[in-house]
């Protein structure tokens, strides 16, 4: 069932087979310093999300640029990097489930891993997979900061910490708050507000947590969309950006506030175009199942005139102006995703490219890592 | 990177791991058996489309009940399915790429492979591949009959068809006709207005055909929200219904008219309840990566006042009503998926449950297939 490996070092980009998952080095490389050297100038720890790319491949580019370790969302996806040999992995994420517990406690012996809860039996019941397994796992309580996902109000963080503290085979490693509902918000403004209310909810929770007579040492959240708020806020001290490694149309939305970096591009999905039936519009070969549409459509790149109409499951519909030169048969199309994380689950493979040449083949090793 | 098997045959529900790629065999078989017969007693052929299941064990389903072949919609999928056995198979899509048509071309000696070509420059890249092969492929001319995606105008198809039938390795098969929009059109009559127009293109084209000297024996085409309306067309002579084997909540907003059969939602994802937060919110495991949104949202099947509200990557927020019970840390939730084609592309594995006993699990072969 694994998808064709879609090119070999050293071909040139015409020899990939499409659709294709490509990732510009250069570009990637320049979100990674960019991101690296931002965190570092500011003392705080970097632990970037790999549930955007599920790559242990990328994840040693971030941990050779100083990254204390990887998030991951899902227990099998955390398992791929643990595998990969990430010493430190935190699954962002409730687990519940005493056979997924069961693998994340016998993983904790391998490397570090720590999972979020947000109710005492979840915390009862990662509490007797460590101890059944003889491992410990990191357990951070997460607090609702804005996004009215999971999490705790901040009031009850306290009583959940010592709870977590009580108990054999965890430890009480911090508080998780991430505000997902804000990384999208358009202006600088938006989610500047959002996160200084988020900050209000963090302190709220550090008091209770205090009050119950325990040290938070670790406060982690953040993602592309906000992390120079939090990098700012006196209270996170460690930031979980993800999507900056690649980009995408959605993120490409954001307004940038004077803190913000701008990443480059580095994701796409390459297209060939498959019929010309008619002036004014060609079909790729790159649908509803080469990208997801849940952001919106993908963004034509390098292009100017041609525009991603449509999406059946094995076709795009792309629509030419005019004026624009026209699309050819078998040609290349770059697509940029409406969102990346999600997009590039759909591969086995990203293929990275240095200039026209590609330079890396690398395995998606948790793609479909849903468990 | 396969993705981990989520049951044994034997397993109760609870042991399944989610979320999961769940089949109610009653209700699949009930599908199939109801397209069979119906399609079977108008004298037509059966070619029920691949493209939504990716899984040979389903296919030997269909095959077992007459179904002449399949259809798929990618080249790496056809091979799938070629390699699984199946002596007859339709690419329903252009192939212009000279590795991918030498791969259909090769598998052509193996299995009938047919492809449509909508282009002189189409036709002779595949009339190229399979020459150099020694094998021949059918070739199926496509025809717009007003989807206005890929194909030829009605009135180009006789010239087109000519050239297919004087090129060496290719054998003109037929026409290809197939109205992909007309599919969810939620209205019984808007549906019959669309095949109609469709119809009246269908025999423009058979008459171009005609007039180019050459006899046009199979015109395919129609999906499940359709098929009933090319069965009693007389011009459509082969079927190629796809969604019916699992149905989804988009299918489900279609009005059935009085030649419609009621097919049954055979396809869920089986989701847990991972975190219950607030009163009237929990937090579920199956997020964007569990399903495709390009349809909508899912829909929460056997719990009356529980609403599948927002996704995020991993995770999907339920709403309870007041009156509803809550929902409790660890519960199944069955979700009825938007769009069942690319959202069964996102497992590589189907269970298949008889009752509430799993007694199959096949692999989705051609998962990940886009090449």
């Amino acid at each position: 069932m694994a998808q064709r490996i879609p090119a070999r070092e050293g071909d040139p980009v015409d020899a990939i087979e499409t659709p294709a998952l490509v990732v510009d080095l250069d570009a990637l490389e320049h979100n990674l310093d960019a991101m690296a050297a931002a965190v570092a100038a500011s003392g705080l720890r970097l632990r970037p999300h790999a549930k955007s790319h599920k790559c242990p491949d990328i994840a040693r580019l971030q941990l050779a640029r100083g990254a204390v370790g990887v998030c991951c969302q899902k227990t099998d996806e955390a398992i791929a990097f643990v595998d990969a040999g990430v010493p430190d992995v935190l699954l962002t994420n409730e687990v519940v489930a005493p056979a997924k517990l069961r693998r994340l406690a016998d993983a904790a012996r391998r490397s570090r891993v720590g999972l979020l809860v947000d109710s005492d039996a979840g915390a009862r019941a990662a509490s007797a997979a460590a101890a059944d397994a003889g491992s410990v796992l990191d357990a951070y309580v997460e607090v609702d900061v804005g996004a009215g996902r999971c999490g705790v109000a901040p009031g009850d963080a306290g009583a959940l910490a010592r709870r977590v503290a009580s108990l054999p085979g965890l430890r009480y490693a911090g508080l998780h708050c991430y505000h997902g509902a804000a990384q999208h918000l358009r202006t600088p403004q938006a989610r500047a507000q959002a996160i200084a209310s988020a900050r209000e909810r963090v302190l709220a929770a550090k008091a209770a947590v205090t009050a119950a007579g325990l040290d938070t040492t670790v406060v982690t959240g953040a993602g592309t969309g906000t992390w120079p708020l939090e990098r700012a806020s006196g209270v996170w001290n460690e930031l979980q950006p993800g999507s900056y490694v690649f980009m995408d149309a959605d993120y490409g939305r954001n307004a940038l506030g004077p803190g913000d970096v701008a990443f480059a591009q580095a994701l796409f999905v390459l297209a060939s175009v498959t019929s010309t039936p008619a002036p004014g519009r060609a079909v790729c070969d790159a649908g509803l199942k080469a990208l997801t549409f849940d952001s919106g459509l993908p963004v034509v790149h390098g292009r100017d005139g041609v525009a991603y109409e449509r999406a059946s499951d094995e076709h795009g519909v792309l629509a030419t102006d005019a004026a624009a030169r026209p699309l050819a048969l078998g040609e290349r199309v770059w697509l940029i995703p409406g969102h990346c994380d999600p997009t590039a689950n759909l591969y086995d493979w990203i293929v990275g490219l240095r200039g026209d040449r590609v330079a890396a083949v690398w395995p998606v090793a948790a793609r479909g890592a849903l468990a």
